[in-house]
């Protein structure tokens, strides 16, 4: 089928994946990452909104379904081995990370291999149990 | 051992890698993916500078030590879920693709479902004849 001919051009993975890097369009910001097959990837041309592939539930998972956290699509990239994705997008209400910060990337790296710590940075923009009734 | 304590937070697939997103610090651009192991975190810690551990070829690779590409290092950061890292780097002649281009995502999506296919949509920057003597 010509149709796939784009989707089978990715390198999905022995599981049938390919990694995702979600960037904020906007502000070039790394928000988060996840995973899709190829039913993600096609609805989420579809829809123009991402859809991943959640490996705990084990089915696809339309970013912001319950949170309201939608991820509106502005470009979607392969890079030079075809076997990772990035997507550009737009991130509603500026949260993408489901502890209410803007990036899933929150946690820094201080110090030095013998004494070093990760520590969290940055804020939480809004409470995750009014984001998940 | 108090000095992996950083590093026993990461949650390191059954490979023992976590993977890694390269962003230039700068620009904020997603320049390429790849996967670490301990050693290979560790080494970049105490280097300063990005070494991954190349699935390919089974071993630590020192980014940029056959195309001078070094990645410095400006900030490391882990995610929520402590499974991925981001890493933000100052790109050494601001080639990080092994195609001689900026980032290893050049190739854009275009059209639809039905008719879409990856266009190779940004500029080689040296030929990469001349980066691989």
């Amino acid at each position: 089928m010509s149709a796939s001919k784009w989707l089978n051009k990715v390198r999905w993975d022995e599981q049938g994946l390919v990694p995702v890097i979600a960037q904020e369009a906007s502000s070039n910001d790394v928000l988060m990452f996840a995973w899709m097959n190829r039913d993600a990837l096609t609805k989420t041309v579809e829809l123009g909104e991402a859809v991943y592939w959640s490996r705990s539930r084990k089915k696809l998972w339309h970013k912001g379904e319950e949170s309201g956290h939608i991820q509106k699509v502005v470009e979607i990239r392969l890079d030079c081995d075809e076997d990772v994705v990035l997507l550009k997008i737009e991130q509603v209400d500026s949260i993408a990370c489901h502890t209410g910060r803007h990036s899933c990337f929150f946690q820094k790296f201080e110090g030095s291999v013998s004494d070093g710590d990760w520590q969290a940075v940055d804020p939480v923009l809004k409470d995750p149990e009014t984001i998940y009734k």
